[in-house]
Formats: C-alpha cells, sequence, structure tokens
C-alpha cells in the first residue's frame, strides 16, 4: 500500500431505493448509508431487517440485487492550498455505476477491483454529487445461480455456493472520499527489482507517473531498522550489494524495505517493498521420468521454488471473511493471517470465486511471510470469448495487477478456479484466459502465471471424508499429484457456536429445511445431498448417533484426522507433491458444516489444531492405510520422518506404540541415522494384533521421538466391532 | 502476399569472404553472388566445390559458417517520377548482418523473418551498398549440436537432424533489391473479418497503412469468378451475406476472394483472401469422461473445428524442402503440395526446426486446401528467458503473425517442437512462450495457439517398425491419444535413387562411415544406432537380407504397412482422437533411408501410395493386431468403416478374404445398414486358421467392400516358419 499523506474528507452518503433509474426519490425515501458498505446493509439499518448471519434471515435480504439505488452526497467545502486539485476517488464499486454530478452523468464505471478518479476541483460547495447503481447483473437465461456471473468480474460466490448463502452485495464497497493533492502529486509508483543470479545482488528501479507529468523525483531505501541502504534518482537504475531477502515466516525473515519517494516540489509518498525471487519449477527427477511411447508433454511445473530455494507449500485456500466486501477491514484479516501463520501455513490459494482481498490483505501477507496465490475473478464458469467481456476484465486484471504486483508475498497468478473442468468447460483456447496471460506477462512476467487450477498433475478434491466407500486416508496414499490444491474434510461447527445462530427449535434433529440447510449443514453440494454434516458418513462408520454434541465431537474428529492424513501423506509424497492446501481456511459468515478450518469471523475449529501438527516443520508421521479397524485385526502403518526445512537434522529414535483402552503397547522402534533437509525419510513398517474384545471404539497410535520430544505425533483411529 | 505493381531492381551482387569483419577485400576476394542464395552456395560455384547432396561432400562445406562474409553492390541509376522514393528491401537475413552505405554502418539487422528496408532514395548512382554477415550464431560451450541454436531465432535442423546434415546457410536468402515506390504508397493492408455465429454474413473490415500515413483508400471484394461482391471505403466495417467460405479441399472448396485496394492519389495491390473459422475444440463426450479423484483437468482440446465442422486431421510434418532456404522458390513447394493433397491430407505441421516457409507455401496451401500448422523457430532446446532473446523472438515472431496471419490456410500456431519434453526442458513458465502466447492474442487472437506439441493427450512417437520388441500396429491400438501429432517408420530410398548419391563402392552391403551414414542411413538417431534403415529390425523380423534391392524391398513394405496402421488405427479411434501427422512428409536432400514419404525434391516413395489409401476419404479397414503371423496359427481381425465426410453413406456388405500362396479364404462378410458420418463404424471380428505349411512368407487380407468398389483395402502381412 502506497503511504501518502493527502487529505481525504469522507462526506455524508445517503441512499435511496429507486423504483425506476431515472426516478427523482422523494425525501422520505432517503437513508443513511454507511461507506464503505453495501445496499442491503444500508436498507437493513433503516428498515430493521434481522441481522443476515441469524437463522434464515438471509432470505429476508433476498432481491434487493434487482434494484436500482442511488447514493448522494454535496461537494463539501475545501479550503485548499494554491494549485492543489481535488479529487473524488474509490477503489472500486459494486458493481455498474454511473456517477452525476449536478444532476448531469459524468461517469459510467463497472468493477471492484478498477479504481475510479473524477476531478472536482472547480465543484461549487453544496453541488450534488450522486451515484447511480444498477442491478447487479444477471446472465440470462441462466438460473439463479453462480452462472448468472459467467460475463462479469463480479464474485460468482455471492451468487450462491455450498459454503456462501445467496446474496449478492451492492454499493461503495470502497471508502469513496475527496481527496486533496497537492499542485504536483503522486499518481503512481513503480518499484521493479531485478536479482542477480546468485541473489547476490539487485538492480533496484523506481518509476514515478507525476501529475502533471514530467517532475523529477528522488527515492531511498531503508532496511527495517531504518538504515538506508540505497538511494537514487529518476529511473537510473542502483545496485544493492547483498540484499535482505523477503522469506515466508518458515524459511527465514519476511524481511522489508521501505521506500521512500519525494518529489521535487510535491508530495512525499513511502510504501514497503520487499525482494524476493519465485518461480514454479518442475520437482526434481520430473526430467527423468519414463514417459511411454507414443510420447505425451511432462506434467507442467508446480513446484515453488523461493530465492533459490525448493520449498514445499503447506496452506490453505482462502475465501472471502464475510459476505459483504464493504464490511472487511484491515483488523478482519489480521486474527486469520496470525492464525495461518500459526498453523506453519506458507501459502494462501485466494480463490477466484471472491473478490480479490483489499491491501491490507497482502500488506499482512507481506508482514508475517505468508506467499499469496491470487486468481483472478473467475470461477466454474464458462466465461466468453465476447468483446463486452474481455473489455471487462482486461480493464480489471490490470488494476488488480498494478496494485498487488508490488508485494514480495506474491507467489502466483492463477486465472481461476477449475476454468478446465467438465462444470467450466473452458480451455486453453479461451480468450479471457490468453488476455489474462497477455496481462500477466506485459505487467509483472517474473511472477509465474497459471491459466487454472487444477493443471495435469495437479489435484481438486475429494472434499468428504468418505469417498465410493473408502476413506481419505485411503484415497490419498493412492493418489500421485504434483500438487494438491484443494481436499476437504468437513466439520460440523462446534455445538456453542450453532447455538448462536439456529434457533433452539432447529437445533437437534438436524432437518433440511432448517437453518441446518440455510447455513450448508444439510444439501449444500450437489453431488451430495447430505454435505456438509455428512450424517450418512458417520453413521456408516459408527451406527445411529446420539446428541448434537456427540455428533459434533464425531465430526469434529473426523475433521482432524483426516486433514492431518492428507497434509502428511502430501508432505510423504515429496519432491514429486510439493503442495497441500486444503479447501478451506475461513468462512464468510457462520456455517453449520464446512470443510473450513476457522469459523466466521476468526474462531479455530477443533480440526485447525490437528492441521497445525501436521504441518510442524518437522515431524514422526505414520502412513496408516485406513481410519477404521476391526477388533482383533493386524494393524500396520509405515513410520517416516518428514522434514520442511533445509537443515538436516541429526538421528534419533522413533518409538510407535499403541494405546488401545488404556493399555500401551508397543509396535516397534525406528532408530535414524539422520534427517536429510526437505523431504520425507521413509522408516519401517511395524504393526500388531488390535484386541480382539474390548468395549473401546476408538485407539491411539503414539510415535514418540526421541531426542526431539516436540517431532512426536499422535492419531486416534476408530475401532470397530 | 499482396500483389503490387512496383519497379524492382535487382542488383548484380558480390561477395568476399573475410579473415575479420573490418578487412577490406582484395579485388580478387571478390566472386559472384546468386541471390537469393547462401554464401556456402556461391563459394562452392567460385572454388568448384562439388555438389553438397552428393556422397559425403557435405563435409567440405563445413565451416564456412564461422566467417564473416561481405555481399556488396552499387546504387544503380534509377529513373523515377516525382516524389517517388527508392528503398533497399528484403524479407529477411540469414542470420546477423550489418548494412553499410558508403562505407557507413546504417542498420544492423537478425533473422530471416523480419523484413529490412531502408530509404535510399537520394543516393547518388554507383554509391556502394555493403551486407556484412556475421558467423552463425553458436551458443558456446554447446558441442556441436542444436543445442548451439538454442539463444536465437535461427532454423535449429542446420546444426544437425537425424535427416539434416550439419549443415548452416548464411547470407542474402531472400530477393534484397532496390524498390521504387510511388508518392503515395500502401506500406500494408489488413483485411479483418468477423463471421457471425452462424457463418451466414461476415463482417470487413479493411485497415491500410500508407507511406505518408493518412491517404484515404477504397478497397472492393471480388470472388473467384471476378464478379464484385462487397466494396468499401476506409475502416468502416462492411457486411457481406452469404460468403462463400474457405474449406479444405475435403470437406468442400477453397473459395478465394480476391481484395483490391486503391489508396487515393497512389497505387492499387491486390491480395487473395479466404473467410473461415478455426478452432480448437474438445473432442465429442470429452467432458462426459469420468476423472478420478482428486481430480485433475480434462486433456487440452485438440480437435480441429472449420467452418463449425469438427474434422479428422490427416496429414504430416512438412519440414524444409531444401538445405537452403535461398534456394526455395514456388516452384519447389508446387509439387510437394500437390502430392500432399493428392494424398488426401488436410493439415501439415510446419514444424519449429525449420524456417516458416516463404508466402509461395501459404499462397499455395491457401488454393490447394490445405490447412496449416505454424510453428515459431524454436524446436528440442531450452531457449532462454534473458532479455535479448526475448527481443529477438519478439521482433520475429511479430513479422511472422502479421505475414502469414491473413491466410485462409492457417489453422494454428504453436511455440515449437517438443518443448515440454525432458530434452527441452522448458514449461509453461518459460517467458519465450509466454511471449508468443501474448503475441498471437494481440495480432491473431481467432487463431487457435499451442505452446508446442505434443500437449496432454497428444502423442509423438514412436518413430520405428518395432519399438521394445512390439509393432507400430500393437503399439498404436494401445495408446489413447486425442492426436498423434509425430509417427514415424522409416523406409529405405529406392535403389535407383540411392545410385544417385550413393557411390557405388559403398551401395551394398550398407556400412557406417560411408554415404549411408552421411545420409542418415545409419547412426542417425541417437535413441537407435541402426536408425534409420533399421538392418536390424528387417532381420529380426525376416531373418539375414539378401541384395541391396531386397533389402529396400523390405523397408519399403514395413513403412507401407506401418504407415497404414497408424493412419487406420487413428482413424478409428475417432471421435477422443482428432489427428494424424506422420513424422515426416519431405526432406531437404537426399536421405538413404528416412520417415519422409517422398525423396528430395518430390519423388513419392512407395509408402506414400499405402499412406493414400489409408486417408482415403471412406473406407474399410481392418485392426490386424500385428504385422507379423506364424504357420497354423489363427489370424484374426476386427472390421471397421471409416467415414471422414460429413455425409452418411447407404448400406453395404464387406467382405473379408485372405490370399495366401495364390488361395483365397472367405473370413466373414459384414452387413452394414449405414455409415454414419464422421466416424468410425465397428463391424464384427473375423478370423481363420493360417496355413501349417506352405512356402510363401507373406499373405494378403483383402477387404472387399460392396457396392462401393472404390472403399476396397488391402493389406500385406508376414508369414513366419
Amino acid at each position: 500500500m502506497i503511504l501518502r499523506e493527502r487529505r481525504c474528507i469522507s462526506p455524508i452518503w445517503q441512499l435511496a431505493r429507486l423504483e425506476s433509474p431515472g426516478q427523482t426519490p422523494a425525501a422520505a425515501d432517503w437513508m443513511p448509508a454507511a461507506v464503505p458498505g453495501a445496499v442491503q446493509l444500508d436498507w437493513a439499518a433503516a428498515h430493521g431487517l434481522p441481522d443476515v448471519n441469524h437463522g434464515r434471515n438471509v432470505a429476508l435480504y433476498d432481491g434487493l440485487e434487482d434494484s436500482h439505488w442511488l447514493y448522494r452526497t454535496a461537494m463539501p467545502a475545501i479550503t485548499r492550498a494554491p494549485g492543489a486539485r481535488i479529487f473524488l476517488t474509490t477503489a472500486g464499486l459494486d458493481f455498474e455505476a454511473e456517477v452525476r454530478i449536478a444532476g448531469r452523468p459524468v461517469r459510467r464505471h463497472r468493477g471492484l477491483q478498477t479504481p475510479m478518479e473524477i476531478e472536482v476541483t472547480e465543484l461549487a460547495a453544496g453541488t450534488p454529487v450522486e451515484i447511480l447503481f444498477f442491478p447487479a447483473p444477471k446472465r440470462h437465461p441462466q438460473p439463479a445461480d453462480r452462472t448468472q456471473a459467467s460475463h462479469v468480474t463480479k464474485p460468482a460466490m455471492s451468487y450462491g455456493w455450498d459454503w456462501h448463502p445467496r446474496l449478492i452485495p451492492l454499493g461503495l464497497c470502497h471508502e469513496t472520499e475527496f481527496e486533496v493533492r497537492p499542485a504536483t502529486s503522486i499518481a503512481d509508483v513503480d518499484f521493479h527489482y531485478e536479482l542477480t543470479d546468485d541473489l547476490g545482488a539487485a538492480a533496484i528501479e523506481v518509476a514515478v507517473r507525476s501529475d502533471p507529468p514530467g517532475a523529477a523525483w528522488t527515492w531511498r531505501l531503508r532496511d527495517a531498522a531504518g538504515t538506508e541502504v540505497l538511494a537514487g534518482t529518476g529511473t537510473a537504475s542502483a545496485r544493492l550489494e547483498r540484499p535482505r531477502l523477503w522469506w515466508t515466516h518458515d524459511h527465514g525473515e519476511p524481511h522489508r524495505y521501505t521506500l521512500e519517494v519525494a518529489l521535487a516540489g510535491g508530495e512525499t509518498v513511502r510504501r514497503h517493498v520487499g525482494l524476493r525471487r519465485v518461480r514454479l519449477v518442475m520437482y526434481p527427477g520430473a526430467w527423468d521420468e519414463h514417459i511411454p511411447m507414443p510420447a505425451s508433454r511432462n506434467h507442467p511445473p508446480f513446484t515453488l521454488e523461493l530465492n533459490g530455494r525448493r520449498i514445499f507449500a503447506k496452506g490453505t485456500n482462502w475465501v472471502a471473511p464475510d459476505l459483504f466486501p464493504g464490511r472487511i477491514t484491515g483488523e478482519t484479516y489480521r486474527p486469520l493471517l496470525r492464525l495461518a501463520q500459526e498453523t506453519h501455513f506458507n501459502l494462501l490459494r485466494c480463490w477466484g470465486g471472491a473478490a480479490a482481498p483489499r491491501e491490507e490483505f497482502f500488506d499482512q501477507c507481506d508482514e508475517l511471510g505468508l506467499l499469496v496465490w491470487q486468481e483472478f475473478p473467475l470461477a466454474c464458469n464458462l466465461y466468453p470469448d465476447t468483446q463486452d467481456y474481455l473489455r471487462l476484465l482486461d480493464t480489471e486484471s490490470r488494476a488488480m495487477i498494478r496494485r498487488i504486483r508490488p508485494h514480495p508475498c506474491l507467489a502466483l497468478w492463477s486465472g481461476g478456479n477449475e476454468l478446465f473442468n467438465a462444470w467450466s468447460r473452458m480451455t486453453d483456447q479461451s480468450l479471457p484466459l490468453r488476455l489474462l496471460n497477455r496481462n500477466c506477462y506485459d505487467l509483472d512476467p517474473a511472477t509465474p502465471f497459471i491459466p487454472t487450477s487444477p493443471l495435469g498433475g495437479v489435484g481438486h478434491g475429494d472434499y468428504r471424508f468418505l469417498h465410493e466407500g473408502r476413506d481419505i486416508f485411503h484415497l490419498f496414499q493412492g493418489a500421485r499429484g504434483t500438487a494438491y490444491t484443494e481436499f476437504g474434510c468437513p466439520g460440523a461447527s462446534p455445538a456453542e457456536y450453532l447455538r448462536e445462530f439456529i434457533p433452539a427449535d432447529e437445533l437437534w434433529p438436524a432437518r433440511p429445511g432448517t437453518s441446518w440447510e440455510t447455513h450448508h449443514g444439510l444439501r449444500a453440494w450437489e453431488a451430495d445431498e447430505t454435505t456438509w454434516l455428512c450424517l450418512n458418513a458417520m453413521e456408516e462408520l459408527f451406527g445411529p448417533l446420539g446428541s448434537l454434541e456427540d455428533t459434533v465431537a464425531k465430526s469434529e474428529w473426523l475433521q482432524g484426522e483426516g486433514y492431518k492424513a492428507v497434509y502428511e501423506e502430501a508432505r510423504r509424497q515429496q519432491p514429486r507433491c510439493a503442495m497441500a492446501l486444503n479447501w478451506c481456511f475461513n468462512e464468510p459468515w457462520p456455517t453449520a458444516a464446512n470443510n473450513s478450518l476457522v469459523n466466521w469471523p476468526a474462531r479455530p475449529k477443533p480440526a485447525l489444531a490437528a492441521v497445525r501438527a501436521a504441518c510442524r516443520p518437522v515431524l514422526a508421521s505414520a502412513r496408516i492405510p485406513r481410519f477404521q479397524w476391526r477388533l482383533g485385526e493386524r494393524f500396520a502403518c509405515e513410520l517416516w520422518l518428514l522434514n520442511d526445512t533445509a537443515a538436516a537434522w541429526p538421528g534419533g529414535v522413533v518409538r510407535a506404540e499403541l494405546l488401545v483402552a488404556g493399555r500401551r503397547e508397543l509396535l516397534g522402534e525406528w532408530a535414524f541415522d539422520a534427517v536429510p533437509p526437505q523431504g520425507a525419510l521413509p522408516g519401517p513398517t511395524v504393526g500388531a494384533a488390535l484386541p480382539a474384545a474390548t468395549a473401546a471404539r476408538e485407539f491411539v497410535l503414539e510415535l514418540t521421538a526421541g531426542p526431539r520430544a516436540a517431532w512426536s505425533s499422535r492419531y486416534r483411529l476408530s475401532l470397530r466391532g
């Protein structure tokens, strides 16, 4: 984010719902408007609609997006220095709007990602300034689902998803204010650097677009301690020796420099910058693999390399943290991103069904050392080759790239979500994706670009603990992906959380048609009517379920052990596999059950602790063939050591024990000489018979690592009569 | 090609070989230069070097590319109309050169694909005009192979390939002449059209770049009969109702219009244009295929759709028809392209190891109804992300796209050959390929673009009749490709042809170190020392070989039946498979053995007739498990009908018979009701025991189609004791 010291006047906005675009609202039609916000929120406040997050209230918000809405304010009286100018500015509008000044249309705009500014320096104080919002775009004759957004850059999730209600925000979702600029101002700062091959030096260039153009500038770079390390004038390249690189938190320090730019006779701005080199490379040994005749291609690269080091990407899919983008602030992100970092995640995929996050998100990821995979706003739709759509996408994507590219956290651009799958039917020939490649190449060629995920060799899914009769342990042990960029294991939300938004009379048993369904506990995913609570899977594993608390506990158990199994298995499949991102991290509102790890707004589910355990930089791990075992059956598992650090670790012992019904049985001990850096070290298979008779319906596999107890692991498994 | 009526003066050129770039040649150093041509050809003529195509003479040409060479001429005396201007022009230079006028450097140029023009209007007659050629680029410290060309756009094949000797041409490979232009001239004509979805109309725009800029223009369009069908002025769009579309010869008429453009007060030009829509689409049913979890993507599309009709692409890989690009004319292409059309081919892949063909090639393909897949000059190398290479590739590729895009025959742009395979190690992230995608999107978005071949689902190889103990029949019946865009089956050249360039004392037996090796009969392909004559495979199948004639006959037999088996199998695999292109069609010089179907310059090998039979629009076909059978063994095959036309055909009967040792045995009759359009109709499996004892060592499977005898097919198979 560029930090400026400009005076901004946030005016008082009012809002009216119109019967028709040309209608002049009566005085009584006007209601107060919160900006940033959404027309739905203002309407709800003015008309006493109950909290959208509670029960089935969301239905009361349905259809508000089909009206025209008019915001109004008046030009404030602003004193200004000689030559200073005033602009009405916003970072984007949701979604299509017309700006009117003194009743005359002056600008038409589409898109949340594209900034808008209109000079109003000469406007008399009190002049009416209005912004007319058109109804939310809905492609016809599509059904009431995401396909209605398949011709625009409006986030598709708002049209309904298996964890997002159908609620389509509209309105001023960003600060929309009057900004006073000095006579000579900085319109844009472009920080460009090129690291030498050995990363030992960086050639740095700073380009400034001034308004009016042509002003000279100087710049300096300070390190995190505030010490000036480099300075320059104009576009001349300057060389920084031994730069401190930006690393993810788990591989080093996310070091940031501060760039200060001063315009001759004008303003001064600052921004954080970081130096890093990120690439998508082939996994070690990929080129040596035998490809049978007729020979096809190798899989596309999906291993992240940061500053020359191949890293295993452990992370998650980030979704919108609120139904209304206008309600999201830096403080919305902060606790969530802190949790992601504490979970040992180093990569967040900002999924294309949601809007790209605000600047605060990227600033915090820069600071916390979290890489970001940013998608363009395309998801699960066939976006067309039409000129109208291509023009919109061109404008919006260029604005996104220019805004996000200076952040060192940026790891990867992606065209969008699952666009090459049958439910989308886009292909490598689709012009929107070729356009995005073009724009990324033109504006940010040093950052990798992929047209979509999954690509060949990459896996999405499954999203349930049981799939076609096999559990998630088994499924992933049979997979051979280069990356698992979406995989899900649903869990019910904690009972005390459910009580906050599910009315008492709907709470148990969970039934379709109640808040359980509204909040995605049932009938959420088309492929499986019982998602996401998945009562069927739990009954298959455990028999009839008891209370709400019992059901939630079993669901949490499955979610925790399921996710742990996948993260660890993906790491065991190194170096072919280089990435594990679960679907999904967070959620935009309270769900009753979901694949998420953190409930809205930032309340960790128990599974998060299990994932944190599975993502420790170094740990003892067991490849366990399946979650559920029968009495008397022989249990066996492979022992492994997983090390995602660049360090080799000295040898030690892993002791594997079974804990069944209070008894502890030694399976075996594995003495290893050393743990090699960045990889998976296989050990022996150990096993023993489970007791033939016991009342216990679960058991624990415990791996005790010595001398490093922090590497020890536990797995809680199911025992069946 | 733009047809202009401009006066062009081809000067007399002379050439000198320099010891150093600054050397002034002595009078005796100058030799006559043929332009277009190559320094090697002029040197050979001046110094009496023998024919490069004969015996092992090519070795005598080695190293000439490492010198500096200087061309010279003098500004001719040219009378011109008032305002007319004179330019020194060429379509490209091979490869890096400096133009000097009156001894002063005025231009530096790289590349065969990038035109150059220098205004010389005011130059006094007699002024020296020189072009200094630098030594051929050779990346260091690479070995003497194609990798020396991995940093430039010079065709990689010249550096040595398994069918191309190491011979690296240099010099003026295009007409380089003085052109007189009227005071107001047409610099470029851009013909743009957009067909309506139903192809019932076309919106046509003609843009003209005039010199000096800004002149007005009119244009008209005439159909093939010369009737004017549309006219326009300036850039205004005009609508052509019911346009006659351009089709491949096998699906319709390759209809071309003539565009005439007249500049106000300036010149008039004409060019052929054609209207067609070409797409790469998914095969029917692709989106319905089950993809197991974790789900990856569908294969990229590889089915060609022409004017809304899915077509099966039968074709071949086109390589350079001469070692020296400067020796190639329209007459070089004509007999070859006629043969391709007669073979029922509808698609030629212009492979990236060679230079893109001249305008005459595309004009003839337009006229003959042959689609062209054009690659950029990258092949089997790791082309780097460096700024120097990216700049060169940018310039060369833009020139290629602008030149070739107006041709209706253009079906597909491709980044180059096998760039995603282990021997190249480029990936989807490679900046050269992202640049090419960008340039194609910017300049020709309506034509499909692929980064390379093969892509996922597409197969290249194998290139031998026997591969890992299996024959080519078997190999392809087990394959599941969406397209086979390279497959080879080598054949010896005919004995009388071999006698033309292999000295009599080397002719038989074929031995390494002789002209057999120089001309790729032995030790040509690194993976297999006996390629391409493949004596080992023939001995494995037939036992010890006899005379040259006997060996050639057996090799021709394998090549013909092998190629027939692959083309027919690919067609049987419709609609999943949509393309079959053998490696390769032609050759740049006489080879002793090669995968080619036509010997240099345009002499069909016997296998061409076999391929022609396999590529008939409709035919009865047999899926024969393998080529060689044993006495007494039961022979069985599946019967099929293959139809690449858009028409359904009435029913009939296929009668399958074996002809062994003069006896004819009925295997079965298949009465089919109708042949559906565009696809493969499976019939019954038929079989019979082969005789337990006979002296015959071959037999024939004959499919007699009634009532359409033209659909009948024959297969000549091997019988072993």
